[in-house]
């Protein structure tokens, strides 16, 4: 098992102190670094998905990442939940951070998710997922998107994929640790 | 309990005997209604909603339709699935029929279903449903609607109501049957 | 893609004439070949599977047949839902056909299915599964039993394998067609 | 819309300090309660039923307890998951310390829960639940119990009643804020 790096290494709104931090319920990096160690997060993730006039799904877009050691990865759309913000809305805010502002991702109907994922700082038989930064418990959904999408920051680009080639074992070995597992009870979910 | 008409009171599929009926699979009038006594009938069953940008359902659709007996009769899309046909093709087509070509249903990314009803033709502690016509196992699903609604045929308008308003005594009293118990499975699953 | 007999292929409940038939709302053998050519029929199916003290499934349940064709095929649990019959009574019915009166199965919780099943008599697009024999459309639940598992009439054996062992390919290989489809979103619906 | 006091009011896995709080990942009282107004905590909540042989819910089970305010609520088993702790382990615990370590709950297959609850510190168009101490997410389940309930601790008693007893506007009323609203989604998801 190799390892998932985190959900969202560069998460663009955990590196910066928040405004009015401490007082509105933000907290520093310093002090969301300390919670990691003590709290399990909040997390939502999300699979991009194109689907066809019939709602099935023919094509999956997974976004490619400089890790931190620098070589390439595969990811999801992935983030933190923030202290007062709903599911909705981190789901949204995270899609237009990875995706873009012109991605038009259609929200799920029900916030119960299609599949959660449990991540531990260190292997454990509970979970085949880990990350070594945090315990996370994610919320995962599949995500139809009809626009454009533009990775920002982070991302070099989003590939599309069908969910054959998807489960080659090429792309497979590309992916942040077994995040694939997760990917394929999302696709699975949606029988795709 | 009152009676459920049937889920498709005068469903124009099938009131026509069929092209090439015999041949192609299709049955004739009196040999769907001969089968009807023998064999559960597969349906599919759509809740018409509308939904904000977040994902919430906002305003749920109901058909309004004169029953056989004359009254007035409030109902969801619904229709049998033919020989050969996908849920999918059986979904779009009957919405289509029940709402017209420019309703723009995002059909389901799963053919799981939301709920399933169970319809038998006589009262039983198995289900609450029932349809003095045949036995019907339909799945049911929520489809968010984007375009305009135009009941064909059978029925006389498509009302939009709040979830609340669905719930007043008034609306549910003009529902058919207990088809309010399916419509409330259907929302709870999507947190409405 | 190779060729699912049916999901049934021996089921003694429609290999006799059922008592009363005709009036009781059975149909004869002959009957029912001819329904199964103009009608979708309604199935259960049902993955018999172990699980640990904390609900996780650690192994899974196939039954060992000798198929039309004399070769050895494995397959699930699966049956027809009889006129009249509840889901959950025919779920009940072929669990205790296929595996035996003491296995003590513990029957869903909802008859909403963990995955649906569309079997076509010709292979289609719309579905990764199919049946020479009929149009099916199956409502397939994971099934945890505590009991011993007696298979009878035309299985050989219940054979436990563990999720890693049913995914190898000799096993996949002697899956009746693809219903190691059907299986593997069983499995991912339960996140094992 | 009435004050849910807390999903865990006297969770006296929380009213101490952990053996090793700091080193371990455990927090102090002090810190826990700091972090309560900062990050969205992870839950996990079950409702207790009794089933049939076909597996269908016929009874709910309530804990009463007697709130902050002296006055007497009903609620379901709910608390707080751990730091490095998996759902499943966190529902068992749970379980075990609000209906006490006989009541044999039978555990979820799946981790994707039936209903998620999102309770905010303030009052939010979000969600209809809240919880003035707290951001919570919660991941909700039904879960039959076959033993002997022994409520412990804080709560009075755990009382049994029909679908239709707890829809009654008196139980309604006694329901932690609105609680019932999480309630009659874990009951229509399950079509009770």
């Amino acid at each position: 098992m190799s390892i998932v790096g985190t959900p969202d290494p560069q998460d663009p709104d955990d590196s910066v102190v928040q405004p009015g931090a401490g007082d509105a319920g933000w907290l520093t990096e310093k002090q969301l670094d300390e919670a990691r160690r003590h709290l399990p997060m909040v997390y939502v993730e999300a699979l991009p998905v194109r689907i066809d006039d019939a709602g099935r799904v023919v094509q999956v877009g997974l976004l490619l990442r400089v890790s931190d050691t620098d070589s390439m990865t595969r990811t999801i759309v992935s983030g933190r939940v923030r202290f007062g913000e709903s599911v909705r809305d981190a789901l949204a805010r995270h899609l237009e951070n990875d995706i873009g502002p012109i991605a038009f991702p259609q929200l799920p109907l029900s916030i119960v998710p299609q599949a959660v994922g449990e991540y531990f700082p260190v292997p454990t038989n509970a979970s085949d997922l880990f990350d070594g930064r945090q315990h996370a418990v994610s919320l995962a959904f599949v995500v139809p998107v009809t626009g454009t999408c533009q990775p920002r920051t982070d991302a070099l680009e989003l590939t599309w994929l069908s969910p054959a080639e998807l489960r080659s074992p090429r792309v497979q070995a590309d992916l942040e640790g077994n995040r694939g597992v997760l990917i394929e009870r999302l696709l699975a979910a949606v029988g795709a």
